[in-house]
């Protein structure tokens, strides 16, 4: 399956005083990257939550930073899954500058699973089509 | 009654690219200084919201920046009940630099009191000793 | 001169345990709105801090809150100048829910111009035409 | 060399609408406990770059989470160096519920040193001290 793309411009807020994105708002990239992902294969995440009581908790994250991303930047975020399972799913991305195509960091994301209470729970089957197991 | 003090250590993550504190976050001070001024009281905020489910949703927020704070600053958070009804609830906060004393921000946030559901409500009886009406 | 409309969409990141967006992001958008103000005038506003050495440093910021946002909620930004001086400017801006046109929230900032070394200074020249006095 | 300790409280601004802290802010916990770290072992790392231009450039983060923190849980972070070469440096972090001692999450990131050109330098002389070869 072809990653998906979306787009994010960076915000000041997003900056730090080296005059570039602070790490931490990568991750927040991802998030925007999976949330598309999901709309991309035809489902909200909104609607995985709220509807059908599944939560894909985070249980590993992580983020190698090639170049910087500065203020006003657009940047492509490309998300994919990288593995899938009846209880956890892994995403990856990659983060690009728009306008040059540089790359700017790669990461991947790991979550299980949870219903409302928190506790591990399988996929509900409705959302096993869009997460074939891989 | 006295103003009730707290402190933050200014984070990276807090600065911007300008090399001081971006804006929005003084509005997370503030809620740093709410939530202690209700400790200062002898109560926890987490408790009203969970054992009470009385919530206190912001309705307005205001700064005024006088002089900015830089990375790794001591921030000294002075919050204050500017004006108490049974349905709303006015913080007052006087944000200084704790090694010169210097005045960094004055704001005020206005917060109604609202059940689980977000409907207005009033002040549960037990925190009313707490606020009183002013 | 029409407000500049922008949109965002909530992030996960945005939301607090309440289940709408936290309070202080709405300055976050506000910065948003402020940016894409500029690139509708004709400018970046990154070009007149790095080419231009003026930077509008925020010296008040306030917001009324009338509804919640939500994780997903497509928010539209509208963004005009209110004033308009030779040292200082006031934007206004008003954050509606794109789906259904709900005002969410309304606020303002003021900004004086300043030099990289953050002494106030007379808006350049060639960003008069821009912010014409109001 | 002992693990250093410091301590933050969770904000509600850090929580999400699952009712827990947001994973992205674990990364900015990790910075505070880096800060502290430095400051352990004699010096500020807001002087390093002030007056040294040595900056630490984060080119790697990792996150395990083990456990969620909750609004207003203090969290105590232990950090410690991993790995120390002439041009780079390795922090592991612990992060525990102060109250319970219950892990919460892991991480690691990994720096290089670059000056204010960003570009990649030793670390001055005067910091060896602090970061032996490890």
């Amino acid at each position: 399956m072809h990653p998906v793309e979306t787009q994010v411009r960076v915000r000041y807020a997003e900056t730090d005083q080296m005059g570039v994105v602070y790490y931490s708002n990568y991750l927040v990239w991802m998030e925007v990257g999976r949330v598309e992902y999901c709309k991309a294969q035809g489902f909200n995440y909104r609607d995985m939550e709220r509807e059908d009581g599944a939560f894909l908790v985070v249980v590993e994250a992580e983020c190698r930073y090639t170049a910087p991303a500065f203020f006003d930047d657009e940047v492509i975020i490309e998300t994919r899954v990288l593995e899938s399972r009846g209880r956890s799913i892994r995403f990856g991305y990659c983060m690009r500058n728009a306008a040059t195509g540089q790359l700017l960091a790669t990461g991947s994301t790991k979550h299980i699973i949870c219903g409302a209470n928190r506790r591990p729970r399988r996929l509900p089957e409705k959302y096993r089509a869009y997460f074939p197991l891989k």
